[in-house]
């Protein structure tokens, strides 16, 4: 073959069919696709946008006023063919003219619906290095440093958290880190289910019943479908206000007690700890205590030790062990001998391919600490009880559920109960028409229609909640004058 | 409240519980965990540590001579609690020191086992842009940029494919990007399982059976044990060396019959094209006309079109409907009058959380264009090509399976049949260990052990692969010359 200049390959000029001759190859072009010069160059171009999109960040409207289709009819319907060569910059300049005006910006400071991302530049940092390093840590001997290190933050986390010993790899426990908290809920679910199944018999599937309240996030039934567990048997208790939507133990024990009554198999219990809707708070103990009698499993979700509790079932569920995953020696032999196992992450979770996760938290940990991520928090923590101070100040309006994290639910008093409901809707409709204002979501619990102000966005200032308040009241008189109009 | 420089907040100095008091919250620390400048500083101490990484990337031995506990056991058992100034700085020449020399690195241009990760400058930049954009495209309001550009991104690849356009947004169909195989294998199968229990009865899961062959991908059998189809009825069909280890549509015909003759239902085939083993093709459309009796799913791993394939079935099976999830009035009102619907890809996958995956495949595309990833293929393709022609030039080596893509499966020959799996293991253990040299994996099919060189490392030239041969034919005459005295 003839040698060819750097690192780049090319066709052997033949068109269509993949070139699966014995020929040599010729270059031709040089698509420098890895090229550590331009990856310094255009590493450069990437972290100044982002850079400039973090200072301006305050500026952007958090939600873009644009109608479906205004960008996927504004591309281009082809992809580009051959590579330009100022193709990156001009992608760049794309992305500052095009895309970021189209996003909804989770990073605003003014960005309190749903729980905000709460992003750090170290956080970032360690998604892009480890994009950069692009490792596939899915066994030990496939990346040891990554899988290792996943390890030592696992630990870490469980430390911050203050977890038992027993749960962390230090106790002999262990846990993982997954993408999302629906992967960790189905990962939960599946172990818990072979592990019954493995008592009663595979065939009984059917008969298996599971187990949350109507506050529980959808992942949960989503998780539970995806499971195989039938429809009908994902049981949604209902909550009440009274208990401030948390999980009844006492209700829990009566539906498990009828379904078992039944000839049904109780199998799961999914307990929360800060709802999506309200962060209500579900009685972990008491609703252990109701699911023990029948060997139901309690995960918590939210909580880092749900699907950390039992590695071994887990990996029962879904460990695999194949020719063509390369066992490393080492490993083996220490193994054999009595020494130290390895921890082959593919049987921890759905997926066998996994992002290198581990650096992003150990960036994280490393660069704030767990006392300073703890203040970022608890500073979060106190600007949303300074808005709740707000809003009960303002005999307007009433704070629906108590605060107990970071989310303020609230909504204006109605004479009119039956029209509350639409009263709220057109005030978030109207908050979050405001360019410059904030941008709210909303829950309905238990009937009632509600704001949620959730402050978690890293960028978020003292001011940035005095001024979504403020929008918040102005167009609430704004409503309620129109209203005495038309009344 | 007083009011904070910058955006920095911190506690009420009040330790262990959540602040949740109403009292103004103090200045105390200056996290900066968003802070324009700090991004700038650090970001580029990231873009130069992975440009030096590719650079120096030649030098690196692929896989690390280390043992199990050899980062875990070097790192603080207790993570960090403060932020130290320079943390950032000093956490980059751990990275340089200590967790650099301990990754297998699949960047390596000697890397040839499993699959190699085909990494590019735009590939990584993609993804440090979307993390530092770090948006969450669960609906359309949630980003509309991000979901439109998937869909965007997504019929561009489908056109790079040659996909039928009904497959495409443009022609009515659609398709999301997914993290792994393994979820979109997941997808698909709930999707199906769904279908078919709509029309026979939920009760009727334990009947479902799927089919594959003992060549594809574990993902598969994991995904029908997630999504509760029965241990017993996922059906491994064996392969011959005889049909280059593809499925036999004959024996697919003949299980299914003999399942639904039992009273059983026959959900699901896996076709592969491309094994991970061997790159066997299995006959697709001959396996469409065996499985189309039974009204069976056929998936095609490997390719975009498997998940894709029907969006609605799918966003039957995993969709939701929430109060919570922010409609987008425009949206609505948009659809409402007949115009343009949303995309809301939540529904699309198993997790509501995504990445902005569109980014990186819109960067890669716009920069490289479909021709220039055309060549990048094809030179892996001639250069596995070459490999092939030296193995067979050698008369001590045979080809094992045929070569289709950039995967040759080789081995030596044996005088001795019965040891031949151990000198083969033998061989590429001794390949393997020489520090400077290739890193392979294996393959064990029908009983037959053998190496594999897959060619797939960006980084990877022509002399990599020759150099990578020469290390395989000294280790094995070497080991022969050895043998030869012992025997």
């Amino acid at each position: 073959m003839a040698p060819a200049p750097s690192h780049c390959h090319a066709t052997n000029g033949n068109n269509g069919a993949i070139a699966a001759s014995d020929t040599p190859v010729k270059t031709q072009h040089c698509a420098r696709l890895l090229d550590a010069d331009e990856f310094r160059r255009q590493g450069r171009l990437v972290v100044d946008l982002i850079a400039d999109y973090y200072a301006g960040m305050g500026e952007y409207p958090v939600h873009p006023t644009v109608s479906p289709g205004f960008l996927r009819h504004r591309l281009p319907a082809e992809p580009p063919s051959r590579r330009e060569p100022d193709a990156f910059a001009a992608a760049m300049q794309d992305v500052r003219d095009v895309i970021l005006p189209g996003l909804t910006h989770w990073q605003s400071p003014r960005h309190f619906a749903h729980f905000p991302a709460s992003s750090s530049t170290a956080g970032a940092l360690g998604e892009a290095l480890a994009a950069g390093i692009n490792v596939v840590p899915f066994t030990w001997a496939a990346s040891p440093a990554a899988t290792e290190l996943e390890m030592v933050v696992v630990d870490w986390l469980g430390k911050a958290l203050h977890l038992p010993e027993r749960l962390l790899f230090a106790g002999g426990g262990g846990g993982s880190i997954l993408g999302t908290t629906c992967e960790a809920i189905l990962c939960a679910l599946v172990a818990a289910r072979d592990r019954k199944l493995a008592a009663i018999g595979e065939g009984r599937i059917g008969d298996l019943v599971v187990y949350c309240s109507d506050q529980t996030h959808f992942a949960f039934c989503k998780a539970a479908r995806i499971a195989g567990i039938r429809r009908e048997h994902c049981r949604e208790i209902p909550t009440y206000r009274d208990d401030a939507f948390a999980l009844s133990p006492a209700a829990l024990r009566a539906a498990m007690r009828r379904d078992a009554d039944a000839g049904l198999v109780p199998l799961f219990v999914c307990a929360t700890v800060g709802t999506t809707q309200t962060t209500a708070v579900d009685p972990v103990g008491e609703l252990c205590a109701a699911a023990a009698p029948h060997g139901a499993w309690v995960h918590v979700d939210a909580a880092y030790a749900g699907s950390a509790m039992t590695p071994s079932a887990l990996v029962a569920a879904l460990g695999t062990d194949q020719e063509y995953i390369l066992k490393d020696a080492a490993a083996e032999t220490a193994a054999a001998d009595g020494g130290e196992g390895v921890v082959d992450y593919k049987d921890w979770g759905i997926t066998l391919t996994r992002r290198f996760r581990a650096l992003k938290l150990w960036l994280v940990l490393r660069c704030y600490g767990v006392e300073g991520l703890r203040e970022h928090v608890r500073s979060h923590v106190g600007m949303a009880a300074a808005f709740e101070g707000m809003v009960r100040a303002d005999a307007r309006f009433e704070v629906v559920t108590p605060r107990r994290f970071a989310l303020v639910c609230f909504r204006l008093r109605s004479p009119n109960k039956k029209t509350a409901n639409e009263l709220n809707r057109r005030l978030l409709e109207e908050v979050n028409a405001a360019s410059s204002g904030p941008y709210m979501s909303s829950a309905n619990v238990g009937g009632v229609y509600m704001l949620r102000c959730a402050v978690g966005s890293t960028l978020t200032e003292e001011r940035h909640v005095r001024e979504a308040w403020k929008v918040v009241q102005d167009r609430a008189t704004s409503i309620l004058s129109k209203m005495e109009i038309i009344m």
